[in-house]
């Protein structure tokens, strides 16, 4: 456990204000960086307090990326879903929202530039997986209870980074179908894929607020842990094979 | 990584003498143990290494143990199929021989009797699950590449303790029916279970020498590394979750 800082930062796609929550070991010191996107409701508690987690506990920058736009927050069901459809059906500009993060992170003085990855919960696993399928130079795309699905499986070929995906087997809201399908088209890319499947847990398995098993939503406290612990293993691996070929 | 020792240990079921193979840290001290079950050839290199691997770099007492008999090591193919399906066909004998190496492991003066994990390598992993399935006194169960096929799904219920399988989602010998029965039968019996899967991986993935992509089995070193990784991950969850309860 180290001593972190966290700042909101702000950055624009194209005329749109973007503002971000970036979670930093306090040691001034080039590091990583991990992007993390949030769910339907856009940044929140839930994504704040992995960035910091990962901050604390792993040692790398976090940048909770803004999806939405500053101040775009919904919070009914209906806002959340209306608002991420937006982004889920218009993958191009979810790719671009991302990627003006990805940019904007590579530019700090503090980040390894070449030693990025992306994760992402619910719709940010979605989004991660849309960041790597565009080709974007990064070093790991990784999801939790994340919609696997794509718009068009060949473009996994051009993903150039491995790719792993923790899911609960009980999932309700992204079924196995869904997960049988990502596995389906990633192995038909040749693209390095590993999924984690664990038994009995449902969506949103890593969110402490999570607890709708109605909806499909609890938190499995177990699987968030197990589930970090994976992350945390796959993310060394990725930076420390950056840093040996750089 | 720490030195270590190795041994030959002979112990027995019934009138039957059997020879495992213990590796250790060097220190003398308390330690937990696990016990590593052989692939369809009994007790080799491969499992050797793994033992050493254990002991080396996690700290645990490794003991590999001899379903099959002093001696009993078959080399041909027909033979390692013959000899390992008595043990496939009579799992109250497999389970009994298991039983006997994890009471030999508990009278051990330097392992702490409250903490034995299992764990098994293709024909080892089914093994390891069936001492789950008996509903022995262990705390983690887990396979590699394992066959994962039960008698009863319903002795599942049995299960006292969290199981994990590793698999190449690749693998033609342990094929995805097989490992959605596996699924299922866990689920069914709310056991703690977690499935990971590499993708473009094939069976035998842990073992240096297994090179044979036209039969199945196919070495790959990353599924090798994160599988062990993820592997040290659960029996360090397991041992100290059972030293905060004792």
């Amino acid at each position: 456990m180290s001593t972190i800082m966290t700042r909101s930062v702000e950055y624009t796609h194209d005329d749109v204000l973007l503002e971000g929550f970036m979670a930093s070991p306090s040691a001034p010191q080039a590091r990583p960086a991990v992007l993390l996107v949030h769910e339907w409701g856009g940044i929140g508690a839930h994504v704040q307090a992995r960035a910091r987690q990962i901050a604390e506990r792993l040692g790398y920058h976090a940048l909770a990326v803004d999806v939405y736009g500053k101040g775009v927050r919904p919070t009914s069901r209906e806002a959340c879903a209306e608002t991420m459809m937006l982004y889920v059906n218009d993958r191009d500009l979810l790719r671009a929202r991302l990627q003006a993060a990805l940019e904007w992170v590579r530019m700090q003085p503090d980040v390894e530039s070449g030693s990025i990855a992306i994760a992402g919960y619910c719709f940010g696993g979605l989004a991660a997986m849309e960041l790597a399928r565009s080709g974007a130079d990064i070093l790991l795309a990784a999801s939790f209870h994340g919609n696997l699905s794509t718009r068009d499986p060949a473009e996994a070929k051009q993903i150039s980074c491995p790719v792993v995906a923790f899911h609960g087997a009980a999932d309700p809201l992204v079924t196995q179908d869904v997960v049988a399908g990502f596995e389906q088209e990633m192995s038909a890319a040749g693209v390095d894929w590993t999924v984690v499947q664990f038994g009995g847990v449902m969506h949103s398995f890593t969110n402490p607020d999570a607890n709708d098993p109605d909806f499909g939503t609890v938190y499995n406290a177990q699987a968030a842990e197990r589930s970090f612990a994976m992350f945390g293993q796959y993310l060394a691996a990725a930076f420390d094979e950056a840093n040996k070929v750089s």
